[in-house]
């Protein structure tokens, strides 16, 4: 049954899980015909902390991020999770779902999970993650998690999407501190260390602490009112994670009374804008490639055109005006 | 000094060793000088066979990288690597630098080693990666290797760049098959198991070598003529890197004369024309951000402008054809 844009942005305004979840999947589609509703939920969103949660593979993020749901939930506030899956970028099927970790938040209305498969884009994170954040904002949730799998670029764009940034290193995962080898460690405004129950996380801890002496976390990235914290957690016991969620609200307090939040928001929405902009462009692609797209890749083949000539000519053809 | 592009060319053509050190630096910078040296270099590439070798940090790549090369030089041949450093997305400076454990292949002429820093662009791979396989391919190095450190997009961008993709696991990094957790599983042509001195190896080799008969790496990403290898190796004795050689030589002769490698080219040339209109789009971003780009960040701050309408807006008003 189609449940037309207006209808279903009014039932998630209102906490429709259903009609949450219908958005969500347009949002993934990147279909034309979501863009309305899509963008009605950006005007009402604004209000939710948005929270990225980051570390390398097998050091315990899913457990962190399940965890720490509870907590949010045990202090009264809704939390909504975007996990972003373990897809294949070719097939675009997921593999492993972390969200079989997810279980036990299952029956409370006042958590959210999806998962969404990365496709694989060009452009790091999944497509309509951003748009995901903004359904569950506008939907009311107090606190959306985003968390992603694996390092690099993925982590580089949810620092600029997200308010609090928490990365999580382990011990004993072959690196000392994983975060430098992934150059995610001056992305992170938390920094967690989890399996702390093993003998080697002080470390861990140690080590992250005197970097973070040294002065290698400040920089343009990090507001230099703000020294991010080492938090050291147990998944077992469950330990550490009340603390966790304090220094995140605790940042989050402090990007407001330094102001740093403008400017935070400010780059989030300079990088979506570009973000927008390379799908657009990403799109016509896609739609015109039969076309006289051909004959620019025909002559790169034989090398008589360069990419980045090829590219002015592409944009130039693709006169993207027309789109308004 | 400066030294006008042709002459700049012409040496790096011949081989000259400083001449293609200035133009890979020119590669890096993503100044518009650079445009006409690099885009004649691009027209002389086209004949070395580009190898990316890839998998998740601690897997042992680098190591692999240089005993590889060593063999590929016994072989007769000539090598260039192009290592992606894992520096800061932000900063822009490595931490830590991968060209210390390649030192043993100094004296070579017949090896060249260059590190580039990851500039925390948008668009994954560090900017210019592409431009230095071009000048190091028209410099008439027969293999180019290109590694990168991380998992998750780079590697994604890694495969369609090269032609042969080797994936490199390590037994006890936590997660089973760390490729599989990646999403870097299917890209592979080639995979390499590191460390098979420890123990835990067996398994990880049995692991994907029955993941790989279960078909997960038959998709769009790979030739369904080949199947990809799963080669043992250990750093410590050296084992198994000539077998690693013979496999990526294999890999050359099947997509030869199964007809794949022209598929493969008109892959690459696709995503690099792609990437090559992002990259004019950043560019006119970042020089234009201060003017009319403000007006629309600020509607998209007051959430009465969304960032796909912001997005259609700018690339109306950047008016890209000028740049032809």
């Amino acid at each position: 049954m189609y449940v037309p844009s207006e209808a279903l942005v009014a039932r998630a305004l209102d906490g429709e899980v259903r009609a949450i979840s219908r958005l969500l999947t347009r949002a993934e589609s990147g279909v034309a015909e979501a863009r309305p509703a899509l963008d009605a939920m950006f005007r009402h969103a604004g209000r939710a902390h948005v929270v990225g949660i980051t570390g390398v593979p097998g050091s315990g993020k899913s457990t962190l991020v399940a965890q720490l749901a509870a907590v949010v939930r045990r202090g009264g506030r809704t939390v909504a999770i975007v996990a972003i899956d373990p897809s294949s970028p070719f097939s675009g099927g997921a593999i492993l779902g972390d969200r079989i970790r997810m279980g036990e938040l299952g029956g409370d209305p006042g958590v959210y999970v999806r998962s969404m498969a990365t496709r694989g884009a060009l452009g790091g994170i999944a497509r309509g993650t951003l748009e995901a954040v903004d359904v569950l904002d506008a939907a009311g949730f107090d606190v959306v998690m985003i968390e992603t799998v694996g390092v690099g670029q993925d982590e580089v764009e949810i620092a600029t999407a997200a308010h609090t940034t928490v990365v999580v290193s382990a011990p004993g995962l072959g690196d000392d501190i994983q975060a430098i080898k992934a150059g995610i460690l001056e992305i992170a405004d938390v920094h967690v260390v989890s399996k702390c129950d093993k003998p080697e996380a002080n470390r861990t801890v140690a080590d992250l602490k005197s970097m973070l002496a040294l002065g290698l976390s400040l920089d343009a990235g990090t507001d230099p009112a703000w020294r991010p914290p080492v938090v050291p957690t147990s998944a077992y016991e469950g330990q550490g994670i009340d603390a966790v969620l304090a220094a995140i609200d605790a940042h989050r307090t402090a990007l407001e009374s330094s102001g740093e939040i403008a400017r935070r928001r400010t780059r989030i929405a300079e990088r979506r804008l570009l973000k927008a902009g390379e799908e657009i462009l990403r799109d016509r692609f896609v739609r015109e490639r039969s076309g006289h797209i051909q004959v620019l890749i025909d002559q790169m083949l034989c090398r008589t055109l360069s990419p980045h000539a090829a590219a002015v000519r592409l944009l130039n053809e693709l006169s993207l005006g027309e789109e308004a």
